[in-house]
């Protein structure tokens, strides 16, 4: 139902990544392929790491595709991991609150999917979030619960459990409310350091997610590409829906599994949910 | 923090009442006299009555003062009771759904003012609300929450009980949590025959809060004033700070009381807000 | 390029004609079928006449498939005769000034199309519009500039005249730069009274446009129907792409043609650019 | 009507200028002491240098106050040299084209003031605006028709001789009007490297404009203050208005002057507008 891309490498100017690509995701944002919708014209959002102690965070509601703000910042600014999204609204206001990245302090999280049955389960999931972080959700969208979810279930210290449980107790919630396939969707979330990617869903048939091959096994197969001399050997991307025109640059993340980018160890692991032990 | 304006009479042209007084509404949004701010300029909503089921709901997050779909709608949109909100946002993001008037049904419901310490105490008082109204909470202002425990506590079958209940909760919650004087304002409610407003806060020291004498007197004093031959004898407007140039044409709320302007039968009576009897 | 619609018959509620069918134009605004681009999500406007002096025109640059203000005044006004129009930029700014229909005094003016080349007659085009309305335009679109030449011919006594004209100035002066098919699209206009609607390119490959077929004869074939009882004998839809779902219900205007729809006397006519008399 | 502020020096982040400083630029959009109006509240505009072929430029029509995109940026981008401007429209459009500071290749160019009588001379004034540069005019703002005028007297080579033959025509233009005082205002241009500013009024009573004294002796005065030696002995400012808490630490630009920020050679020159020599 939306798009999203992160990247971490060394340090590029975003419009490289987000612009220039054939089929790139702004162009995305007008005529998507893969995606459940092929416009994801209800906002977008831009978070990317640099020296300061937070992430940057630009977000707005106009479609990506005309956003002459994004077009100056994405050529003004070099990050050496950033998130981009872009979203096609289902249910919640479109508002700067409720587009992706979220933050909390150091991390950012964003997602394509949905809590399906959400204003059913709203209460019992926001009741959920610990006491201190709830006065700090700022928007309605379920994502941004399911990012507080997590940061509950301590994110900052082990993101795999931490989405497991949120998402674990987001299929419960939604299965004690009659909903059958209560989690859909793909995720990112970064401290600025490492990178994580999961692909999950209920239903076990995820939204894509695709990650990028080896850049040095890519310039042996791409020797004219001159954005794969301008990135670091370590470079990684990990999209929604790819881009760009070089076959065999991507690799499609498997079902229920999830991804760790990290300096020089990068992983692929699976992944599952976990239900809460007892009470809900 | 806010002005507001409510219009119960013979219909008329929004823009008559909006725009062309002396000191309109629309001028206080950028100098206002009487606020605690003298610009508000962070959004402002408009919500009318005419024959359809609902009342219809106008919300933008530019200043009133430069917005020209609002000079709009004025122009063209006639109704017998209405409703005008300009916002100085203290704390919750500027975006629609945190413009006032916030609507549920046929019920319309503003407020200046504020509710202290609102991040300690929220949690407590979205978990107040009625769990069938809880997923209908569209925005993150202190309003929205203190409309939705008025609709849980009955605003629909008796509005100065449910008023005085919200707010009752609101000033033990925000007790309890060691905060001085919880409740500021001035309320606003109307189900499209009749209006309730409120003047109330806990420090007994409330935002301003005016209504017009009766329109006959009026006529008497200023016979040549068109407006006032255009409008019924039972027409009358509240406000948080008087418009227009007719000195003697208002008349200010006592401290701790609330009005109902209904057919034909006007009270002015004192208002309490009611504690919570037992656990909280 | 974009899509639009106008209505002339009895007044009936905004939201009948652009939500309730199926295959809307709010719905084409996110995929339209037959538009050159499948997206319209580049702002909208909708232009209503009632008994005030000048129509009411309401404009914003959010995508129309999820503007709540556009829901609110679309269920909540009635008119008469009414335009609608949603936007797919091509080169001028993504800002109200800039979304039909464009107004001066009675007349609006919508168009689906584009002047090929403009940056490169802009300037001849708008020196050609006359001084005191020169002041007056207060975008770049395009179409805003083609209205002012169409009021310099004198739209308000003879629209096709005037149209005919403007369209010949604007291909004289593409020609004069080398550009082959200087003009494309489908034009509506109205005083309030009468609705004229053109159908013309430079290429003869002209963007499509329909009208609806006599509601009398329409009422027999779906004698279920309510919107068919709703309006009156004489009502008229003129769209650039067919909604709803009656099957027979939309005639395809003619290439190189006009119509005109007035009380009781509705014609279709050929259509040619009047080209310069003399020096360009 | 509006505030502007131009930084040249060593690169500091934006937010330590736009924000950190007591009555920043940000505070005066809210409520300014000097400005003719209080308020600028009609969108706001920042421009940046870096190592980008072009300057970036942020424009908004939100309040600068409550931008939170402003905000984020300001937190995370750094320049040498900057303009950013908060603007109190008065006539024309709030829309992201009319906000300031305009762009053309490498120049910002931006503006406290107005031309008086724009309507009766825009004709004039656009016409005369080289026919290469008129299709790159995107708004509709006195401002942008400003530059554009002075970029085709030869901004880029001589940016005193070319403001002044601008300004010369804008007076030659509003006499033969009737207007009496044509021109009003304070201007910042920039090409990246120098920073010229004037101070110029038809009636010669011209905006305020300040600059700050030799940062070596504020230095010596204030020995405490991080942020003077956080930069360099030729950091410079010009404001609308002085900012911060350091008495002494502005001097007022003489009526009828221009300043010249260059490297290692600052100078203050009188500036007199030069009409046009002969036919208008």
């Amino acid at each position: 139902m939306c798009r999203w891309l992160a990247y971490t490498g060394s340090p590029v100017l975003l419009t490289r990544v987000l612009y220039t690509p054939v089929h790139s995701l702004i162009d995305q944002s007008l005529h998507s392929r893969l995606g459940a919708e092929t416009t994801n014209g209800d906002g977008f959002g831009v978070g990317w790491y640099d020296v300061a102690p937070a992430p940057g965070v630009f977000r707005s509601i106009e479609p990506a595709w005309n956003d002459q703000n994004l077009r100056e910042l994405a050529g003004h600014v070099r990050s050496h991991l950033f998130f981009a999204h872009i979203r096609a609204a289902i249910g919640s206001a479109v508002q700067q609150t409720n587009c992706h990245p979220f933050r909390h302090g150091r991390w950012l999280f964003m997602h394509n999917g949905f809590i399906d049955g959400f204003a059913a389960v709203k209460r019992d999931l926001v009741l959920a979030v610990d006491e201190s972080l709830f006065p700090q959700i700022q928007g309605t969208a379920d994502t941004e619960v399911l990012f507080y979810l997590a940061l509950t279930f301590g994110l900052e210290d082990n993101p795999p459990e931490a989405v497991a449980r949120a998402i674990g107790l987001v299929e419960a919630c939604g299965r004690s409310q009659g909903v059958e396939y209560p989690f859909q969707g793909t995720i990112a979330t970064s401290d600025g350091e490492s990178l994580w990617a999961f692909r999950c869903s209920s239903q076990g048939k995820s939204r894509s997610l695709f990650f990028t091959r080896d850049v040095r096994a890519l310039r042996q197969q791409y020797p004219d590409r001159e954005i794969l001399s301008e990135v670091s050997d370590d470079a990684r991307l990990v999209v929604s829906e790819p881009m760009g025109d070089l076959p065999g640059a991507w690799v499609e993340m498997p079902e229920a599994s999830y991804g760790v980018v990290s300096k020089g160890d990068d992983q692929l692991l699976p992944f599952v949910p976990k239900r809460p032990q007892k009470s809900m």
